[in-house]
């Protein structure tokens, strides 16, 4: 890997819930020492932003002093934007690793394409930044991220360790919210086929209107052995490597041999 | 395909420039007669939105007389709001296919991810609905969609026909900026390795304070004559089949054999 003037990585840091969540402070408290930090993440929550940039806004960004000596940005844009920003206007050069999360809360299946802990991952995989989302299993503000912290480190650690890493390398792990001795191992997975059965919360306001709050409840429709959320119930950490060609190749070939369109 | 109380397919109609944009309007006259559609499209312009869902402030609609005697609604929502929110609470059931656009401009190659309109495809997939996202090469508001016109009719004619289609059927269409007569054909494509160089424009305000328009220089760097780019150069129309399955299985073989977290 390209390596910072002292010889030691540049790791870019960001996430989907704000730069004041516990979530990122607690990956930035695993990676110490692993190399040169910093921080370019939004300023208010951005969870379920997809792969969302800003076109129709101006982007602003501040320095905060919110890590010790770790130089730490926010910015007014979505994880993606923040991506993008830190390369081009912070660290005018591809940092030799990006971190995104922890996030509060699962970001298996399908959840893959809602979240904005992973398409900011995404992103740098696209720039040609090895790349890695990493979310707990909790919601919760006040989850305890001891267990993700060893976890993380663990697994950034032999990330950095390899000679030959894939610029587009990029993973999504999720981690089980239980305590760290029972954490069963780390399982390489696919993708569940799971899905969100919509149901919306319908109200009426003070002024006779209706209006619907998105709800709904999450279903794995994938009986799999080898997916993220089986993995995740039998208590292991789901890596799931990911990427950013959409291409359906098996349907490609069925649609070039129909010749649907001639 | 199920079809409607009167053995018409139900098509749902959707976008992410908004629902007063002549794109969605030439896709609603394309394939008038093919089904009955319904449009639920959001409320202002949600370009670049990605896969966002709506989760931090409910979400409106509002029945609109725009398309004659075509039901029509806006949503506040973004596209991926608004195909959960047809199904849920507009048609109750599922359309027999979606159909997304046409978008003001392209969406081939990595753009994919960024576009409201493929997200709104891939959400109604992801659902089980077949779904088609249709983008014209043409980013201006008097964009000629009469060309385009005739080849959505034909593609969704041909897709309806089949007798049994794959419910996570999504297909990425791409539309040349030509006379009809200059389109030499449509081609089935794989997503082009493509992507947007960035260069802020960094501007101060009348504050003495920063801020940054996203701007950037659109870079191909695949060299495949198999590709969605590539087939477009050649006033080709391209059609990229789509999945959701963001797997990486060649990644996931080698982490597998590495034994790299064991």
């Amino acid at each position: 890997m390209a390596k910072s003037k002292k010889n030691e990585p540049v790791i870019l840091i960001t996430n989907d819930d704000d730069i004041t969540s516990p979530g990122i402070r607690s990956l930035v408290e695993a990676v110490k020492g692993l190399g040169k930090i910093v921080v370019v993440a939004p300023d208010k929550p951005q969870s379920g932003m997809g792969h969302a940039i800003t076109i129709g806004s101006p982007l602003r960004m501040n320095k905060m002093n919110l890590f010790g000596d770790i130089e730490a940005w926010q910015t007014s844009g979505t994880p993606v934007d923040c991506v993008k920003l830190a390369v081009d206007k912070i660290l005018h050069r591809k940092p030799d690793i990006c971190l995104s999360g922890i996030n509060h809360g699962a970001n298996h299946s399908i959840n893959v394409l809602y979240s904005g802990t992973m398409s900011a991952a995404m992103e740098a995989s696209i720039e040609g930044i090895p790349s890695i989302g990493f979310s707990l299993m909790d919601y919760r503000y006040d989850a305890d991220f001891e267990p993700s912290k060893k976890i993380v480190h663990k697994i950034v650690s032999e990330i950095l360790k390899q000679k030959k890493l894939d610029d587009h390398l990029l993973l999504n792990v999720n981690i089980p919210s239980v305590p760290y001795n029972d954490i069963k191992g780390i399982k390489i997975c696919k993708q569940a086929y799971a899905k969100y059965e919509e149901d919306f919360d319908e109200r009426t306001d003070p002024h006779g209107k209706k209006y619907f709050w998105l709800t709904g409840e999450f279903k794995n429709f994938d009986k799999g052995k080898d997916t993220d959320v089986f993995a995740l119930q039998q208590n292991y950490v789901s890596v799931v490597p990911v990427q950013f060609d959409l291409t359906n190749y098996t349907l490609k070939k069925v649609l070039e041999k129909s010749k649907l369109f001639k």
